[in-house]
């Protein structure tokens, strides 16, 4: 068994490669909640939302998110009627979140929304959302005073704009991992951390304190991707919020987030001059191509993380 | 001031002769909430969107309901998901049930809602739903065992095919009337039953304790357009609900729903030859062609009732 920590679009690129590598074993996702949103009296799961639409290629491959081809007729009814719109939200789109919505209001929880999900779209892995319970990661932006805000206030409605000063995840203490995470990590023989943003979509899940603690004892099969190449964030505001809470926009500013669960990092090779530095931290280093750009970027690069497993195992 | 009392499809188009007549006078709509129903996590009320898509003009006029043009890609998404997909939701419906579950979210009441898309559609009156609080139409129906339906079950699902043994009122104890709506009927010069279904559409208004009320005092200023023409419904199921729990397929039939509330009876001149029977029951009555088969027919017989209601002023 293979378990990855996720969040949305990177994460959603890296297990396309892993479910076209022929692996011939379990994948497990385990995947960020706290970008989640009650909107509309809708439960919306953007991460495992396009990781879904991505895996099951109804995804926009433009935008990296949201359904190909789709129609705004709600949306635009909405704005008629004077409704905020600032959230995309497509009508194939809503099908879904309406769906979740009736399995939601009939008792069951977002794991099992998820799993009858993933296999409405006959996928070939499990996708687990890290908790069943409400957290959600707020972020403190810069002003005059200070915001606190929702992720998708501040990642969509305020474009990320804003500095952020500071992050935290609502109800992480109450919250704990949905049935099957812990197992997964402790019986994974590799657990991979995609390339997501560390600060974003991976630490919402380091959030919760069972599963930090498999995750420490998984240190040695641990792998990262880092999401920072050359000195950038592939997507997204990575670089801007590693560099304003005082990280390094880096594969070394990503290591040192999510140093206390990792044993390898694969880096980039335009990164390559930075394997030494994270030696002798302690990591072990893999150089490779991590630019997901193809079908077979995206394998190979599958294959590479998956065969360096293999000599931890 | 004039008020009515209103269903769907029926008052809708009463009330579209209404808004039309130039009538120089405020219209105050009171709606049945009993047919609205939760679902996918939305508020849907089917009779006050009936009557805002009507007189918007965005109905779509050969099913008497729904949005004309409409398009339907989250329902099939629903549809590919597996979820129950009985109730027809197109897009932009589904955009003003988005809107409502949002305002209703923020802490407003159905009727601040209500007020604010009559306000967002520029209409010409005041649509009030009858209550705030959830009052839901329930429909024993017979079978092995009997059972009991919401409006919606019954009425689309079961394309209301199975034989009506009883209609209950779910909260009707509870209920309060609106804000406004009492005040409209004590203040009104007419109170007009809208040509709706008395059993499903006007008794769950008539299940309000502080309504029936009102309207026993207005009894002499309240005037009704019968829904049975020529011995059966001009839409919907309300003919074989009447024979079903013993009442004549006839405006006797609706007149004796109707009796403790009503001093006029409006019928159809097919009918002309039962208005001595009303008559002797108590009832002014009043023919005059009543099918409103055109925006001009809508009118006449707006004009009709008002020329009658001002006899009673």
């Amino acid at each position: 068994m293979i378990t990855v920590l996720c969040g949305g679009v990177g994460a959603a690129k890296f297990l396309e490669g892993l479910i076209h590598s022929n692996l011939n074993e379990e994948i497990v996702a385990i995947v960020n909640v706290g970008d989640d949103e009650e909107m509309y009296g809708l439960h919306i799961s953007p991460d495992i939302d396009t990781i879904i639409y991505t895996l099951s290629d109804l995804v926009d491959r433009e935008r990296g998110w949201g359904i190909k081809g789709e129609s705004y007729q709600a949306l635009s009814r909405l704005k008629e009627l004077g409704a905020p719109t600032w959230f995309t939200l497509g009508d194939r789109d809503i099908g879904l979140h309406l769906y979740r919505k009736h399995l939601l209001e009939s008792g069951h929880t977002l794991s099992d929304v998820t799993t009858a999900i993933t296999q409405a779209h006959n996928l070939p892995l499990s996708l687990i959302p890290s908790t069943n319970q409400k957290l959600r990661t707020m972020i403190l932006v810069e002003g005059e005073p200070d915001e606190l805000l929702s992720f998708q206030k501040y990642f969509v409605e305020r474009r990320h704009q804003p500095t952020v000063k500071g992050l935290y995840f609502l109800g992480s203490t109450e919250a704990q991992p949905s049935p099957g995470v812990v197992e997964a990590i402790e019986s994974s023989r590799a657990v991979i951390i995609a390339p997501s943003n560390p600060l974003l979509s991976i630490a919402p899940i380091l959030a919760i304190e069972a599963i930090r603690g498999a995750l420490e004892k998984a240190k040695e099969r641990t792998i990262a991707i880092s999401p920072i190449v050359g000195g950038r964030a592939i997507k997204g505001p990575a670089d801007r919020i590693l560099e304003s809470l005082g990280y390094a926009i880096s594969p070394e500013g990503a290591a040192k987030v999510l140093a206390p669960y990792i044993g390898t990092m694969v880096i980039d090779t335009v990164d390559a001059h930075l394997s030494h530095s994270l030696e002798s931290g302690g990591l072990r280093v893999v150089t490779t191509n991590t630019m997901m750009t193809s079908i077979e970027s995206k394998v190979d690069l599958a294959h590479r993380v998956i065969s360096e497993a293999k000599d931890l195992s």
